[in-house]
């Protein structure tokens, strides 16, 4: 399953997003709004850190948010080198041997350095986007935040200009003398799908599922 | 959405996997079983760089693999520091504010250093519980694996020494205030869930979909 390992990114061979071409861009631009979390990397004197997070894509820049007591913050917030990565699974690659079993998926790497966003509105608005992103229209339905509530909230950005795409799709490459073998070999696709809206339980009566949620569905 | 942030892990404080009560340890395993992909984090000059692949946990260490020619797999041997991150996302946490929402999720970090597996046997079986842990019972459905394929391929193992498990689930926490509001409250849960298999197009006909794949299910 050499096939299975998503390859390394050389970071000297990536191109700069400002050049990549629209379609490239594009690319990169729709993984990014597929994607629900991202994982996050950084290091502390050699010491790599992934942490799942939420994110949005808004224009040319990434979002991220937090606490602001939150260390992961502080240190997002500082200007490290950061490497956000996103990946789709789109589905497993079965073939007749373990080598060349797969799987289909769609990534986007970027590298950069993030950025505190400051003001009061200015924070409202990424908010705002970073919840749309999850939930389309979501920021219509909830009610306004406090200024405590962006007084304890760091949002950071990070600009969209080091990145790069990565994919795989289609069925398996057998051995052609893999061919006749009697194994069945194909694509089992994989989609992340919802289920019914759970309401909770301190939920008044007679508040009904909003478009956000009722019309929800990804890819 | 402070809370939509997964919280950062503070290396210091993480307890030995050895240290882990049963139950704790059994989160963590399964947590591992149930993902599909990881995400793999290390530094080179300080550059952090994330990368997404196909894993696997046998027993008490992780497995990872890919092409011997591979700069990726190339670093994972050299026992670098290096983190994997495996996230498994559950569910949107909807509450009356943006500042409540958040998401279900639960997720291990693994620290570690990776070690090469050397030896036809030892790395063929290596490889089969890579593709039994995608594909449960895969490995007895595919042909042998051929010598030069072993050769190909590099596979590493990461002892699991060193994790932590976080997770959230259930109901958004909002303000007491806010749960008078006409606003929708809830969780909209989310699988990952298998499509209809998609047979290859150089399948002869007459070969079933196997048990791998038609009894294929996640969580």
């Amino acid at each position: 399953m050499s096939d299975t390992t998503f390859q390394t990114t050389e970071r000297s061979t990536l191109r700069r997003v400002k050049e990549l071409g629209s379609r490239d861009r594009e690319t990169v631009h729709a993984i990014l709004d597929e994607g629900l979390i991202c994982h996050v990397g950084f290091a502390v004197e050699g010491q790599p850190y992934v942490i799942p997070m939420g994110y949005a894509r808004d224009g040319e820049r990434l979002l991220l948010h937090g606490g602001v007591a939150s260390r992961l913050l502080q240190h997002l917030r500082s200007g490290a080198e950061i490497c956000v990565t996103v990946t789709l699974l789109d589905g497993l690659v079965v073939a007749r041997s373990g080598f060349s079993s797969s799987m289909n998926y769609r990534s986007v790497v970027v590298f950069g350095r993030g950025r505190a966003i400051e003001g009061e509105a200015e924070k409202a608005r990424a908010l705002d986007t970073l919840a749309d992103h999850l939930m389309p229209g979501r920021s219509r339905e909830y009610r306004a935040h406090l200024p405590k509530e962006l007084a304890a909230t760091e949002v950071i950005e990070i600009p969209l200009e080091e990145a790069t795409a990565k994919a795989r799709s289609g069925p398996p490459h057998d051995l052609e003398k893999d061919l006749e073998l009697d194994v069945w070999a194909g694509v089992l696709p994989l989609a992340l799908t919802p289920g019914t809206p759970e309401p909770s339980p301190d939920l008044p009566a007679g508040i009904d599922v909003p478009p956000s949620i009722r019309d929800w569905r990804r890819g």
